[in-house]
């Protein structure tokens, strides 16, 4: 089994774990590359001194492949990059913001490079900045995403008619039945985020995971819309912010309302109602906290059973 | 090739037209039936007499099996469904309410029935009211839809989680890629809308079949939350929502503003700009009107194509 996704990245299976904050340290991430996924360091959550911590320990932790998420609007972006480019990370996904800006950089250096989009219009900038593949992000994630709202289902489809390079597809995938879906639709790879966010390694509070498991179906929304959408578990802040809006609220107001560290403070601290529980849809499939070498073979086991089962005598059996 | 779904109905491929207002008279419904589908008739624009005249006319016109779509929330829904009985309409879709208030009044005439929901709590309701299947329609549909704004990726799990009964997945579907993704998913149907509402015998307007086919990604947009649900193409009527409720227009004001008849308008009349035109996000991906059975011939010709692609030698090409 090898495609150009595993090949591009030399891991086994084409399952990538999203570099999510506060929840994808160096426990996650290597214990997803030694279970033969692609485990990503989530930097959006960490100050550059810490970050290089969790890369000096992954190094040790595992010799599998391994990367890092920058988000690029991190207002301390330049350090991030310095420590990835010196600690030799040999993986960079990089996420919010503008792939032209440092993509040359990390290709001049020998990096690998894959630039999360939420829309076609970036897919092409991605390729015209060298990066060496694609992650389409759908509605369903879970964070920060589109304004565009394009699902999983229609994007995957449409970066796959814009552009020719590798494809990985983001957002509701928490599953056999879901990766070999978006498989279908043309991506070759799928990065998986709120699977892993409550999984064992992830250093996401035991609040935070435990909301996630319980959460079902409608329990998550795509929120404040006019400054950066984001997506998490209705909560009390929730609530505050529609009540803001209903009554006409500036975006200067809903700044001050939004604030610093939303995010820290559900899913690091723990304090659900106050935060942001970032996750994505997928959410209300998931129903237990287990080790991430668990969630990979489990996935793979069952593409493989899927495969059999929908496809087993060269047919789908409608 | 035969599933659950193409039982039930008796029709050869499990792909059913949507009975959407507007597009699906007697024309596109007998067109689709004609080609192996199932075609519905959207009772939800018909006055009774109209819905009468369709049906008379699809008799004629086809003997394959076909439907009305109900929606049961019209307000005159005692007589469309009177019609529908005593014109012995072998197959009934319904949707927009309550499963429970006349399944039985169909099943103890001999119909089969469908119900369209977009949660796990109306499929559980219309399992228990007795209905034949469940259509799951995602987020990404045109038209009226639900509140959870659960996208078809995510859906199609979690009904097929919660029922065991014949399972057809809506929204995003449009082209064979789709089609085969839903079913990886658990769906054992389709049911697409936007395709056939740009199909040659759609009787839309040419305005309308012309804006659908020229729309990019983002192009439409989940609008009236506060009210009830509704995609369609971003347009001057939408502009004027975004600024009544950024006002803090109340329930009774935007109530104003919708007025009657914003369908028709678009769809019908093909005003693009003052309507609703209503489509849903897989319009990114159709470049053509195209004759109904062009469109179920192809779907289903691309299926069996991406079947021996994929799944050739019996395992899933990574």
């Amino acid at each position: 089994m090898g495609n150009r996704i595993t090949n591009l990245f030399g891991i086994k299976y084409p399952i990538i774990q999203a570099g999510m904050v506060w929840c994808s340290g160096w426990k996650l991430a290597s214990a997803v590359s030694n279970a033969g996924g692609l485990g990503l360091i989530g930097a959006g959550s960490m100050r550059p001194e810490i970050l290089k911590e969790h890369i000096q320990k992954i190094k040790k932790a595992t010799n599998k492949p391994y990367g890092v998420n920058i988000p690029l609007m991190k207002e301390d972006v330049e350090k991030i990059i310095q420590i990835v480019l010196e600690e030799e990370v040999p993986i960079i996904f990089t996420s919010a913001g503008n792939p032209g800006k440092w993509s040359a950089t990390f290709k001049k250096e020998n990096r690998l490079v894959a630039h999360v989009v939420a829309n076609t219009k970036f897919a092409r900038k991605s390729e015209e900045a060298g990066v060496d593949a694609i992650v389409a992000e759908g509605f369903e994630a879970g964070g920060h995403n589109g304004r565009e709202e394009t699902t999983t289902l229609t994007l995957v489809q449409l970066i796959r008619n814009s552009t020719s390079l590798p494809l990985i597809s983001a957002g509701g995938i928490t599953n056999a039945k879901s990766m070999l879906a978006v498989m279908v639709l043309g991506a070759e790879g799928v990065q998986i985020g709120s699977r892993f966010a409550a999984s064992l390694e992830s250093s996401a509070h035991e609040n935070y995971k435990k909301q996630v498991i319980e959460s079902v179906e409608g329990d998550t929304v795509l929120t404040l819309k006019s400054l950066m959408p984001v997506r998490f578990i209705k909560n009390r802040f929730y609530e505050q912010i529609q009540e803001a809006e209903k009554n006409g609220a500036s975006q200067e107001e809903l700044l001050q309302l939004l604030g610093k560290g939303r995010a820290r403070i559900s899913i690091f601290e723990g304090n659900i109602e106050d935060g942001e529980p970032e996750i994505g849809q997928g959410s209300a499939l998931i129903s237990q906290i287990q080790p991430a070498a668990e969630i990979v073979d489990e996935i793979m086991a069952g593409v493989v059973t899927l495969n059999e089962k929908l496809f087993g005598d060269d047919k789908f059996q409608f």
